[in-house]
């Protein structure tokens, strides 16, 4: 039977894997970081750039959330689907908005059915389920889409978590079905017919739960594989909760999830941590550090983070990164871009945005290249050695 | 005796003309616009995209009075001038800040030594004459400097107006004389010896006052000529005046002014103005217009303005101009940039930004070609024609 994606894996250390992720949109080689482009846009960076040889981007985000209250579907459908609207050509991924409604807090109600809640826009009542998600999604038409899920915080006791876990688990089959039967239908905006061994259709991905308790995430897992998915996500993660439980769950059940799926680690995180998380055997990562972060002038470096406000970087001609070379690394100084965010300059955000996404793309090519060399445990150690080597940066 | 610049008329059809204006950075074809980079930075825009073939802008302009309060001349000094500062190595102009003075308005008292004010970021006293604004313009290291100016407003009266443009006057050779002393002492930041036939120091524009004046408009181009500068620019209009005022100075002046010599109209104006006036004899141009307006959701298209935020592209599936090829044009629909713009989005202002030079500079390439061809005539026309085509449009 033709599948949506294929992944081979064509390389592996330890629990560390490289390989190609076969999509109706080209390939993509894992591990991989994914840009986010919450609204249908990665925050102040040109398509053209995340195509270029410097970012060179495989695939990027969009969240349901948002796209399906501004503009809404029927703009997107009636654009042909998110790919088009935005004019991108390569993968796409979209989360189920589970996540966006959980962090609307108190403004969101949530029973058996799905989740009401205030639009953050306009105030308005909106109801999100299983089903609607996954018309939404298939409206959208991304490459990947994932399962409608509930987000238990990090601190929920035994209880609330089961609760909850259990309540995402009938989600994810009410979802698939959803799913399937709108693949069937031939509602996929993106869809072209099968070939290259593909079925053409949208990939769904099912998401593990159950915070911070690994009983949870065991049986969340194995109820998660029985329904059957392209891939498997970890979901609820780096909400909030210490870093400290995020690695006892990463370290616990990563390396437990299907060998031959794609495994996405949703939402996650710093360089360190993407490195970290690869060690564990995870392939996907999308995070919004990047840009936010960009925006609000801090670079990521191979030295740590860089705060661009610093007075010391006033008259400093270095570029942010000595051992980076992107566009603005080779173009541009700590003191130009220094003066430039104190000036309020649209250009501060862009450049340090810019910077930031080409170095966790970089870094995701160096630990794609050191695992198919054999040498990731070495780059794994090299890379977290000099991230703390200089104690004059910010390191958190 | 080497000059600064050189430059050479190739064709003319009626007092339009084309012509090659050799700078140390390399060769300008005019009629040029020059895309305004304020605060050494062209708002919202890479250098890549400056340098690329969709714009592949020739010089871009910075303002003295902006970077001489932040990050000041010290910083830039340090950082070797303004093009290693902000990392472009085509040509640059500097105004001289006068008409950044004169705008401050109530905030400013002019004497005959120069003007004193308070600056706009912090309110602290500052004090600019010719001597500073050369002093610091020569630090910048721009290709081109501009003499210190006072800028009457469109209605002064005959006296008001005559004693602004006599005390213009007399700046210009305070401007002129400490110029010419400090590129003698090789004070330009950006020099870097004789060569090519070029002197390889800056070039100086003397500025033409005299408000609706035509008789001291006349006067003030006489004894700017006498005093004698590498380039004559004609300043104090589009400053709130009728448009009917600044044709009236312009159809009259610009042909007076030498022929051998560039002729710059300063901060002017719509793609229509610019036309008009390649059609009087001028040469180069530059105007807030294309990213301001980008920035504010308003695209210049072939057909006029275009308002991005309408409701009526909601779901358009068309370029922002039909007949334009740049980047934003050949990827992007109405439908994504209105949305973009609506929900906030960096991208929007980005986008509409480089449409808007890219359309900007595609005129004055297409004003050249039509020069060298003998069209320019039959261009105009139809240039004009066409902006004016479509009654959907806003044409102002």
């Amino acid at each position: 039977m033709r599948m949506p994606v294929r992944f081979e894996v064509v390389a592996r250390e330890g629990e560390a894997r490289a390989a190609i992720l076969k999509t109706r949109r080209g390939l993509i080689e894992t591990p991989v970081f994914m840009p986010v482009g919450t609204g249908g846009t990665v925050k102040g960076i040109r398509f053209e750039q995340l195509e270029g040889s410097d970012l060179n981007a495989q695939i990027i985000l969009g969240n349901t959330y948002h796209l399906w209250l501004r503009p809404g579907i029927e703009t997107i459908g009636a654009c042909g689907g998110l790919h088009r609207f935005i004019g991108w050509e390569r993968a796409l991924l979209t989360d189920s908005g589970g996540f966006q409604v959980w962090s609307l807090g108190a403004l969101r109600k949530i029973s058996e059915e799905g989740a009401e809640f205030r639009s953050h826009l306009d105030g308005s009542q909106q109801f999100l389920s299983p089903e609607i998600s996954m018309e939404v999604q298939v409206a959208l038409g991304a490459d990947f889409a994932m399962v409608f899920d509930e987000c238990a915080p990090g601190k929920s006791s035994l209880e609330e978590a089961r609760k909850s876990m259990e309540l995402t688990n009938r989600w994810a089959e009410r979802s698939k079905t959803k799913f399937e039967l709108l693949q069937r239908e031939q509602m996929d905006s993106a869809w072209s017919g099968s070939g290259d061994g593909l079925s053409g259709h949208q990939a769904l991905f099912g998401i593990v739960q159950g915070a911070a308790h690994l009983d949870l995430r065991r049986e969340s897992l194995e109820r998660t594989i029985e329904i059957g998915f392209s891939g498997y996500a970890l979901g609820g993660l780096s909400v909030g909760e210490d870093k400290s439980v995020m690695w006892d769950v990463v370290n616990e059940i990563a390396p437990q999830m299907p060998a031959e799926c794609p495994r996405y680690l949703m939402g996650v995180g710093t360089p360190e941590d993407l490195v970290e998380a690869v060690a564990q055997g995870l392939d996907m990562f999308d995070c919004v550090l990047p840009t936010r972060n960009g925006r609000n002038g801090q670079a990521f470096t191979s030295r740590g983070r860089l705060n661009v406000k610093n007075t010391r970087w006033a008259q400093d001609q270095r570029p942010l990164d000595e051992s980076c070379e992107c566009l603005v690394c080779r173009r541009h100084t700590r003191a130009y871009l220094r003066y430039l965010y104190l000036s309020g300059e649209m250009l501060a955000g862009i450049l340090l945005s810019h910077h930031n996404l080409a170095f966790f793309l970089d870094t995701m090519r160096r630990v794609r290249q050191s695992i198919r060399s054999g040498d990731f445990m070495k780059f794994r150690r090299e890379f977290i050695d000099r991230l703390r080597s200089d104690e004059l940066f910010h390191h958190r």
